[in-house]
């Protein structure tokens, strides 16, 4: 493209507003795509999301709204999904647009359950975006707190390094730093996978462990993340890396993390079925769970060790006792 | 030794007064000095120590009680000193005993101000303890957790294996479990920066940064010290084990921790003067911020690259603006 890219964002969420916000500070005309009329009819009243960060107030002006998927992806050079990755699907097989010469990035953690395939993927096979074209958006960052303004890093990974800057820079402002990553597989992984670790952080938390235990779970988290996606994707990294790392903490350490609030409620008693009714929301890493643990488990594969994902695993999709298996799993710790 | 060794704790805080609890689970007796004979003839009255952990009631037939440091190390094998760095020194200067043919581990966070040298250092270089004989506990661990017998997670390091293994056994509970480590220097140096990281932690946070800024934080502290433990003892260590990155976490995540507090006094505007008279204690990263930041400055040696104990320093002995300072620290984070 030669002309001045353009960015659409897919989503309504907290994230998806969030990523609004940011590229509101450096765009004239950001595209915005939700399914809820209600919410869209909202901002166009009110000039703020109803349901999510709704301390942000948006000019409007700068606003192009649609609950029509396919006129906000033909609106748009560089496309912006934020969908949950239990909805993307659906959500997806509304467009008639092609995406054959756009530009995709994903702000989506996790794997799209239909397909059992990471986002980057996913548009590539079914979508035929070239990877050239692909992109990640990672944390580690909550949208409450860009809504606030607080000093965030983010961090873009693609293979083309042009597309990666000129994402960032789109989101770069006072408060939003960031860091460029030619890892699109293992930023999506590790993603993925911190959720889990959300989800075991809150069972052991429900279950009565303490600080001293989290931080030693934490701990082996980063070390089994490492293997996991060392062995999905092998290339030099460094898994301290904020993207990695600093993704892992700031979820695993939140109390407002949905992930870490199923697993608590897992940990106190609550059934898989009974939790996600009493949250009314899907926890990301219940799915991403299953579809870590299965894809580990391929055939002719040699597996990478992963104690905490199988024991998450077996918690919830094996229905075993969650305080014999975090017992069991205290053993395997170190 | 042929003999059962007998095991002796010296100091009166939270994390001795947890040390003592955890022998007790595994000793027929402890042998236990602290300066304060106040809170030695109420442990003698009502079982507890009136100022730490004063929930945890001791049995009195187990404990062998002194305030004569001779006496205390007189009585046993295996010394462990869990006196604050800052106080060890003035203590010390009483020992008339000879440490010579004893087994001293230290479970002391810092370094000794009056001569700049970590606690093993100091040991061998003015009591003549040879490194064989000397050890490192290490968490990470928070001491009020072990009162509620919560599972914590231990690092045992020693050059003698056999000795870590007699001190891990005796330690090891239901509750507590022990790792072993030939890594004696890097965990005693990754024990003191943690301190560093949480007064970072703390005053970031005083200055209104949020969750994602920590992570971040974190994320580098995790960097900055591998390089620095590199530089101070090269070997093979996975920075992310327990005893390095769990020990970051469980300190620069914990709001009780009084490093955090200091930092965060400082970053609401405290001089440092005040926040010290204001909390009435010693927060051990004032003294390890000096002691680290002079340590990487020495002469002839390739400095490790440390911008987040650079930014701490500047802020508490060169009287720098934090709220400059830290904005500085942020563009050099990733």
């Amino acid at each position: 493209m030669s002309h001045t890219p353009k960015f659409a964002v897919f989503g309504g969420g907290s994230w998806a507003t969030a990523i609004v916000k940011m590229l509101c500070e450096t765009q004239q005309e950001v595209c915005w795509y939700m399914r809820s009329t209600y919410a869209l009819e909202h901002i166009k009243k009110q000039q703020h999301n109803p349901n999510y960060l709704s301390s942000v107030e948006f000019n409007l002006k700068q606003l192009k709204l649609s609950n029509n998927i396919n006129e906000t992806a033909s609106c748009a050079d560089y496309l912006i999904f934020v969908i949950p990755s239990a909805f993307l699907h659906q959500e997806l097989d509304k467009l008639t647009v092609s995406l054959e010469e756009k530009v995709v990035f994903s702000a989506i953690k996790g794997i799209v359950p239909e397909t059992s395939l990471i986002v980057g993927d996913h548009f590539n096979t079914f979508y035929k975006v070239p990877f050239n074209n692909i992109g990640v958006i990672s944390g580690p960052c909550h949208a409450e707190e860009v809504a606030l303004e607080r000093l965030s890093y983010l961090t873009i990974a693609s293979a083309d390094e042009e597309k990666a800057k000129i994402v960032a820079d789109a989101l770069s402002s006072d408060y939003i730093k960031c860091t460029l990553s030619d890892d699109v597989l293992g930023t999506e992984y590790a993603a993925m996978l911190k959720n889990i670790y959300a989800v075991a952080a809150g069972i052991a938390h429900g279950l009565g462990y303490g600080d001293n235990f989290q931080s030693v779970l934490m701990s082996n988290a980063i070390r089994e993340m490492k293997k996991y996606v060392k062995k999905v994707h092998k290339m030099k990294r460094d898994i301290n890396d904020s993207a990695y790392l600093g993704d892992l903490l700031v979820t695993g350490y939140s109390v407002f993390s949905r992930n870490r609030l199923f697993g608590n409620m897992i940990g106190k008693g609550y059934t898989v079925k009974s939790a996600q009714l009493e949250m009314s929301m899907v926890a990301e890493g219940y799915y991403a769970t299953k579809s870590a643990y299965l894809l580990n488990q391929q055939k002719g594969k040699k597996k990478a060790k992963t104690p905490i994902i199988n024991a998450v695993y077996e918690i919830l999709y094996e229905n075993k006792d969650p305080k014999k298996t975090i017992k069991k799993l205290t053993e395997k710790l170190n």
